[in-house]
Protein backbone atom coordinates (compact mmCIF):
# COMPACT_ATOMS: atom_id res chain seq x y z
CA UNK A 1 0.00 0.00 0.00
CA UNK A 2 1.20 3.88 -0.82
CA UNK A 3 0.10 6.62 0.25
CA UNK A 4 -2.21 7.42 -2.51
CA UNK A 5 -3.99 3.52 -2.22
CA UNK A 6 -4.18 4.11 1.95
CA UNK A 7 -6.17 7.73 1.00
CA UNK A 8 -8.28 5.82 -1.66
CA UNK A 9 -9.29 3.24 1.08
CA UNK A 10 -10.13 6.03 4.12
CA UNK A 11 -12.28 7.80 1.21
CA UNK A 12 -14.24 4.82 0.88
CA UNK A 13 -14.47 3.36 4.30
CA UNK A 14 -17.98 2.79 5.49
CA UNK A 15 -16.80 3.31 8.82
CA UNK A 16 -14.18 3.48 11.11
CA UNK A 17 -13.54 4.13 15.19
CA UNK A 18 -12.54 7.14 16.58
CA UNK A 19 -9.93 7.09 19.60
CA UNK A 20 -10.49 10.17 22.32
CA UNK A 21 -9.37 10.39 25.75
CA UNK A 22 -12.05 11.61 28.31
CA UNK A 23 -12.06 14.18 30.64
CA UNK A 24 -10.76 11.38 33.06
CA UNK A 25 -7.75 10.90 31.41
CA UNK A 26 -8.99 7.09 30.17
CA UNK A 27 -9.32 6.66 26.30
CA UNK A 28 -12.36 6.03 24.55
CA UNK A 29 -13.32 4.39 21.13
CA UNK A 30 -16.13 4.62 19.19
CA UNK A 31 -17.59 3.60 15.92
CA UNK A 32 -17.47 6.65 13.42
CA UNK A 33 -18.95 7.76 10.29
CA UNK A 34 -17.17 9.94 8.34
CA UNK A 35 -16.74 11.49 4.99
CA UNK A 36 -13.09 12.86 4.05
CA UNK A 37 -13.47 16.25 2.20
CA UNK A 38 -9.43 17.52 1.69
CA UNK A 39 -7.81 17.63 4.30
CA UNK A 40 -10.68 17.19 6.77
CA UNK A 41 -12.61 14.24 8.56
CA UNK A 42 -16.55 15.13 9.02
CA UNK A 43 -18.36 13.48 11.18
CA UNK A 44 -22.06 13.80 13.28
CA UNK A 45 -24.25 13.10 15.94
CA UNK A 46 -27.72 12.10 14.05
CA UNK A 47 -30.44 10.59 14.13
CA UNK A 48 -29.67 6.98 15.55
CA UNK A 49 -30.57 6.60 19.10
CA UNK A 50 -28.44 7.87 21.27
CA UNK A 51 -26.82 7.08 24.70
CA UNK A 52 -24.50 9.43 27.05
CA UNK A 53 -21.61 7.75 25.79
CA UNK A 54 -22.22 8.99 22.83
CA UNK A 55 -22.70 12.64 23.32
CA UNK A 56 -20.03 12.26 25.59
CA UNK A 57 -17.81 12.06 23.36
CA UNK A 58 -18.42 15.65 21.85
CA UNK A 59 -17.40 16.73 25.69
CA UNK A 60 -14.10 14.50 25.28
CA UNK A 61 -13.21 16.46 22.21
CA UNK A 62 -13.66 20.11 23.93
CA UNK A 63 -11.23 19.02 26.75
CA UNK A 64 -8.79 17.39 24.22
CA UNK A 65 -8.75 17.82 20.61
CA UNK A 66 -6.08 15.42 20.20
CA UNK A 67 -7.97 12.34 18.15
CA UNK A 68 -6.96 9.07 15.95
CA UNK A 69 -9.33 8.27 13.15
CA UNK A 70 -8.56 4.11 12.47
CA UNK A 71 -9.95 2.20 9.13
CA UNK A 72 -9.12 -1.39 8.93
CA UNK A 73 -9.58 -4.57 7.65
CA UNK A 74 -10.23 -7.75 9.34
CA UNK A 75 -9.92 -10.72 7.58
CA UNK A 76 -9.44 -14.58 8.49
CA UNK A 77 -6.63 -14.90 6.88
CA UNK A 78 -4.30 -12.94 8.18
CA UNK A 79 -2.50 -12.50 5.32
CA UNK A 80 -5.01 -9.81 4.53
CA UNK A 81 -5.13 -7.15 6.90
CA UNK A 82 -4.87 -4.02 6.79
CA UNK A 83 -5.09 -0.48 8.56
CA UNK A 84 -4.75 3.53 7.98
CA UNK A 85 -4.54 5.92 11.02
CA UNK A 86 -4.80 9.43 10.65
CA UNK A 87 -4.14 11.66 13.95
CA UNK A 88 -5.62 15.11 13.85
CA UNK A 89 -7.14 17.87 16.29
CA UNK A 90 -10.80 17.80 16.46
CA UNK A 91 -13.51 20.65 17.10
CA UNK A 92 -16.86 20.29 17.37
CA UNK A 93 -19.53 22.43 15.37
CA UNK A 94 -23.32 23.06 16.40
CA UNK A 95 -23.70 23.64 12.78
CA UNK A 96 -21.38 22.80 9.41
CA UNK A 97 -22.93 23.08 6.22
CA UNK A 98 -19.94 21.52 4.59
CA UNK A 99 -19.67 18.74 6.39
CA UNK A 100 -23.15 17.89 6.35
CA UNK A 101 -23.35 18.36 2.52
CA UNK A 102 -20.18 16.12 2.54
CA UNK A 103 -21.77 13.44 4.77
CA UNK A 104 -24.97 13.28 2.68
CA UNK A 105 -23.24 13.00 -0.49
CA UNK A 106 -21.15 9.93 0.85
CA UNK A 107 -23.83 8.20 2.84
CA UNK A 108 -27.79 7.57 1.04
CA UNK A 109 -28.61 6.54 4.96
CA UNK A 110 -28.42 10.49 5.47
CA UNK A 111 -30.09 11.59 2.38
CA UNK A 112 -33.45 10.92 3.81
CA UNK A 113 -32.51 12.51 7.49
CA UNK A 114 -29.51 14.55 7.15
CA UNK A 115 -27.82 15.02 10.44
CA UNK A 116 -28.77 18.34 12.50
CA UNK A 117 -25.32 17.87 14.77
CA UNK A 118 -23.84 18.65 16.36
CA UNK A 119 -20.88 18.23 13.92
CA UNK A 120 -17.05 17.16 14.85
CA UNK A 121 -14.64 18.14 11.81
CA UNK A 122 -11.08 16.55 12.42
CA UNK A 123 -8.00 18.51 11.09
CA UNK A 124 -6.26 15.56 9.80
CA UNK A 125 -2.27 16.15 10.40
CA UNK A 126 -0.60 12.91 9.70
CA UNK A 127 -1.48 9.09 8.86
CA UNK A 128 0.30 6.04 8.91
CA UNK A 129 -0.86 2.39 7.14
CA UNK A 130 0.29 -0.96 7.37
CA UNK A 131 -0.84 -4.14 5.65
CA UNK A 132 0.81 -7.74 5.95
CA UNK A 133 1.90 -8.27 1.85
CA UNK B 1 -29.59 -6.88 24.13
CA UNK B 2 -28.96 -7.44 27.72
CA UNK B 3 -25.99 -8.53 30.02
CA UNK B 4 -25.81 -11.95 28.66
CA UNK B 5 -25.95 -11.61 25.30
CA UNK B 6 -23.83 -8.67 25.02
CA UNK B 7 -20.89 -10.77 26.65
CA UNK B 8 -21.64 -13.74 23.86
CA UNK B 9 -21.17 -11.19 21.36
CA UNK B 10 -17.89 -10.30 23.07
CA UNK B 11 -16.52 -13.82 23.50
CA UNK B 12 -17.34 -14.50 19.60
CA UNK B 13 -16.27 -11.65 18.05
CA UNK B 14 -13.12 -12.41 16.06
CA UNK B 15 -11.52 -8.84 16.34
CA UNK B 16 -12.41 -5.44 18.27
CA UNK B 17 -10.17 -2.65 18.60
CA UNK B 18 -8.42 -1.30 21.78
CA UNK B 19 -8.03 1.73 22.77
CA UNK B 20 -4.54 3.53 24.62
CA UNK B 21 -3.56 6.43 25.76
CA UNK B 22 -0.43 7.11 24.74
CA UNK B 23 3.16 8.29 26.67
CA UNK B 24 1.88 12.13 25.09
CA UNK B 25 -1.39 11.86 26.26
CA UNK B 26 -2.98 11.51 22.75
CA UNK B 27 -5.24 8.43 22.28
CA UNK B 28 -4.63 5.72 19.85
CA UNK B 29 -6.52 2.65 18.73
CA UNK B 30 -5.45 -0.75 17.33
CA UNK B 31 -7.22 -3.63 15.89
CA UNK B 32 -7.50 -6.09 18.82
CA UNK B 33 -7.75 -9.97 18.40
CA UNK B 34 -8.35 -11.17 22.22
CA UNK B 35 -10.15 -14.28 23.61
CA UNK B 36 -12.41 -13.90 26.91
CA UNK B 37 -11.23 -15.55 30.03
CA UNK B 38 -13.57 -14.61 32.79
CA UNK B 39 -13.02 -11.56 33.68
CA UNK B 40 -9.56 -11.22 31.68
CA UNK B 41 -9.52 -10.67 27.49
CA UNK B 42 -6.30 -12.02 26.25
CA UNK B 43 -3.91 -10.64 23.41
CA UNK B 44 -0.98 -11.11 22.19
CA UNK B 45 1.83 -9.82 20.12
CA UNK B 46 2.18 -12.42 17.40
CA UNK B 47 3.80 -13.27 14.61
CA UNK B 48 1.90 -10.88 11.86
CA UNK B 49 4.32 -8.38 10.51
CA UNK B 50 5.61 -5.13 13.30
CA UNK B 51 5.30 -1.71 13.08
CA UNK B 52 6.66 0.93 15.56
CA UNK B 53 3.26 0.97 16.16
CA UNK B 54 2.31 -1.66 17.15
CA UNK B 55 4.94 -2.41 19.60
CA UNK B 56 4.39 1.43 20.84
CA UNK B 57 1.37 0.15 22.56
CA UNK B 58 3.44 -1.91 25.13
CA UNK B 59 4.72 1.29 26.05
CA UNK B 60 1.81 2.96 26.14
CA UNK B 61 0.08 0.70 28.62
CA UNK B 62 3.14 0.54 30.48
CA UNK B 63 2.42 4.28 30.73
CA UNK B 64 -1.16 4.10 30.94
CA UNK B 65 -2.81 0.98 32.25
CA UNK B 66 -6.55 2.23 31.72
CA UNK B 67 -7.72 0.80 28.22
CA UNK B 68 -11.17 0.58 26.58
CA UNK B 69 -11.82 -2.34 24.25
CA UNK B 70 -14.97 -2.13 21.72
CA UNK B 71 -16.36 -4.68 19.70
CA UNK B 72 -19.21 -3.38 17.58
CA UNK B 73 -20.97 -4.36 14.20
CA UNK B 74 -21.78 -2.28 11.13
CA UNK B 75 -24.18 -2.55 8.61
CA UNK B 76 -25.31 -0.11 5.59
CA UNK B 77 -28.85 -0.56 8.03
CA UNK B 78 -28.11 1.35 10.40
CA UNK B 79 -31.44 -0.02 12.58
CA UNK B 80 -28.63 -2.96 12.99
CA UNK B 81 -26.08 -1.48 14.73
CA UNK B 82 -24.18 -2.22 17.90
CA UNK B 83 -21.65 -2.48 20.51
CA UNK B 84 -20.28 -3.84 23.26
CA UNK B 85 -17.19 -1.75 25.37
CA UNK B 86 -15.29 -2.81 28.11
CA UNK B 87 -13.13 -1.21 30.16
CA UNK B 88 -10.17 -2.11 32.43
CA UNK B 89 -7.02 -1.95 33.68
CA UNK B 90 -4.29 -3.83 30.78
CA UNK B 91 -1.14 -5.25 32.18
CA UNK B 92 2.06 -6.69 29.85
CA UNK B 93 3.39 -10.20 30.40
CA UNK B 94 6.60 -11.18 28.93
CA UNK B 95 4.73 -15.15 28.69
CA UNK B 96 1.37 -15.95 29.54
CA UNK B 97 0.74 -19.53 29.56
CA UNK B 98 -2.87 -19.22 30.67
CA UNK B 99 -3.06 -16.14 27.69
CA UNK B 100 -1.34 -18.44 25.25
CA UNK B 101 -3.66 -21.37 25.70
CA UNK B 102 -6.88 -19.11 25.64
CA UNK B 103 -5.52 -17.67 22.43
CA UNK B 104 -4.85 -21.02 20.49
CA UNK B 105 -8.41 -22.40 21.61
CA UNK B 106 -10.19 -19.74 20.28
CA UNK B 107 -7.98 -18.63 17.02
CA UNK B 108 -6.94 -21.58 14.83
CA UNK B 109 -4.77 -18.84 12.99
CA UNK B 110 -2.62 -19.27 15.93
CA UNK B 111 -2.64 -23.03 16.49
CA UNK B 112 -0.04 -23.50 13.53
CA UNK B 113 2.39 -20.88 15.00
CA UNK B 114 0.87 -20.18 18.96
CA UNK B 115 1.86 -16.75 19.97
CA UNK B 116 5.79 -15.74 21.88
CA UNK B 117 4.62 -12.99 23.44
CA UNK B 118 4.60 -10.35 24.63
CA UNK B 119 0.62 -10.83 25.84
CA UNK B 120 -1.34 -8.14 27.08
CA UNK B 121 -3.99 -8.90 30.07
CA UNK B 122 -7.12 -6.92 30.34
CA UNK B 123 -8.79 -7.28 33.59
CA UNK B 124 -12.17 -6.07 32.85
CA UNK B 125 -14.15 -3.57 35.49
CA UNK B 126 -16.96 -2.48 33.68
CA UNK B 127 -19.56 -2.96 30.75
CA UNK B 128 -21.87 -1.00 28.57
CA UNK B 129 -23.45 -2.58 25.46
CA UNK B 130 -25.66 -0.05 22.72
CA UNK B 131 -27.81 -1.10 20.35
CA UNK B 132 -30.56 0.26 17.60
CA UNK B 133 -33.37 -2.26 18.12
Amino acid sequence: MDGAEARRRLVAAPVGHLATVARDGKPHVVPFCFAVDGEMLHSAVDHKPKTTTRLRRLDDIAAHPDVTVLVDHYDADWSRLWWVMVRGRALVLDDDERGRDALIAKYPQYRELPPRGPFVRVAMESSQWWSVS
